[in-house]
């Protein structure tokens, strides 16, 4: 009885130990994802921050028209780089994993740089919210990327 | 060692089982919710409309400031609800469930009707991303509501 109680516990441990997620480590693995994907975009360079959306990724925002897929994405991205004066960069406030942690969100505030015709600055303010899907590879990436204008 | 491996299958099937979700389900369940919601909102009834929200809940739009949890966005309902011709209703387009089935995303298409103090009807387009956690009791709560206006 003893024995059989061993081989309980043993085969629980194992038969379920795949789906053990530390959700507060990949919480945290997010919130830097989302600061180094800030930092990547404030450098203009377009590959680098292309890299965070997946290929069937999303994107909703009042600046331009429903993106479907990574190359409508990167289009737009490489077309706002063109723009002068344009920077954007964003703060994560919270982050939230799924129990089986393939799914994720994330808050975010955002402000993007512009320059008007007269040379005269602009600051859109954006609330963000971006949807996270855990890829095969532990790797996280970017599947909805959606922001709002501040009113 | 022929009842071991019984043992072994059992003990699997019994330990996991409770993480089963039928994915396919509750998001069939979840397009099901949005579209009762819609049509919540359309009578302009507030207790059937807040319903939806989780008490936590974050809500953000060009049209107000962000707000956090249920009794703020309550306020924003009761006012929108007050203004001449104002109609919202959506429709859901596509739903994801994370693999544990506590967390899902629908992404919508949103029209609010107004109309202006000469009495000419004025419509805004938005798409919306509403993200939902599963309840202790089932039920799939509202926690994320964003929606931002098409250009």
């Amino acid at each position: 009885m003893k024995n059989l109680m061993a081989v309980f516990i043993l085969l629980t441990f194992l038969s379920c130990n795949h789906s053990t997620i530390d959700k507060k480590a990949e919480g945290e693995k997010l919130m830097q994802l989302s600061k180094e994907w800030s930092q990547a975009a404030a450098t203009g360079d377009v590959e680098k921050t292309v890299a965070y959306w997946a290929e069937n990724a999303v994107m909703f925002s009042a600046a331009h028209e429903p993106l479907n897929g990574k190359q409508a994405i990167r289009q737009m991205v490489e077309e706002s780089f063109k723009i002068p004066g344009f920077k954007i960069s964003w703060q994560p406030s919270q982050v939230e994993v799924c129990e089986s942690g393939d799914m994720a969100y994330i808050l975010e505030d955002a402000q993007i740089l512009l320059t008007d015709s007269s040379g005269k600055p602009i600051v859109i303010n954006n609330k963000a919210v971006t949807i996270w899907r855990r890829q095969a590879d532990g790797s996280w990436k970017n599947v909805v990327d959606i922001s709002t204008p501040k009113p």
